[in-house]
């Protein structure tokens, strides 16, 4: 599939770091950041085993990516989420002037672009809707069993 | 001075981590955080030594604040940060319900005013000019010297 498919491919593996969330009863959401059909960085939410609300999935990803490429920008790099970042996320992603962000579920309440699609830089390509359902529905599934 | 004018007190202690990033040659910005006049958690800016955008004063002393508590929320601190927070930076302030931000210098171009003032928390008390000549001046007169 990752030669038919690289957006599915991409996104099932950050799928796999949400459900690594959710494994710890972490909010479920994944990222993995890739340049030229590689990884080089992948996070999943830890916001509750480090008590950091810094913790999210994309800005481990990030941070691994700069590590492994060592460098700040990641202009040629697509990362993948399941869910659409939240405002502090995607302004991470232009500060790093990513070049492409693909994510699975939208985030009416708590995504980006319910602030200002400014938070990302403008050259960033933006795709949504890869494995939408799936996407959304593992945090759907895990708010609906807090209550 | 802690006790006379503490927000001086603590904003000169913001200002000596902005010096700290301005010896490491990085952009001297500076933040401390404080709970019950207690500094519980410091950062400067470390983005080109870590190579890492998310390196940013704040977000390293919210995770310094939160590992001393133990706790992700920080809705009884406050946080001194000597320049106008970025979008990532408030929006993670957010994230933390952070009690009160008091900031030095505004940031016209990269400040998160610019984009939404939604990006920080509706309960969050927020206070600028404290220091704002001197944290302002050590930023510009830095990029005035890479010119």
């Amino acid at each position: 599939m990752l030669l038919t498919d690289p957006d599915k491919y991409f996104m099932q593996l950050a799928y796999k770091e949400a459900e690594k969330a959710l494994s710890e009863d972490e909010v479920p959401i994944g990222a993995i950041v890739v340049i030229d059909k590689k990884i080089i960085g992948k996070g999943y939410n830890q916001v509750e085993k480090l008590n950091d609300v810094t913790a999210h999935a994309e800005m481990l990803a990030i941070t691994a990516a700069s590590n492994y490429l060592g460098a700040k920008f990641l202009e040629d790099c697509t990362i993948y989420i399941t869910l659409e970042p939240c405002p502090m996320c995607a302004a991470a992603l232009k500060w790093a002037r990513i070049g492409k962000v693909v994510y699975g579920a939208s985030d009416e309440k708590g995504g980006y672009a319910h602030i200002s699609k400014n938070l990302l830089h403008p050259k960033t390509t933006v795709e949504k809707g890869v494995m939408e359902q799936e996407c959304g529905a593992i945090v759907t599934n895990f708010f609906k069993q807090k209550r």
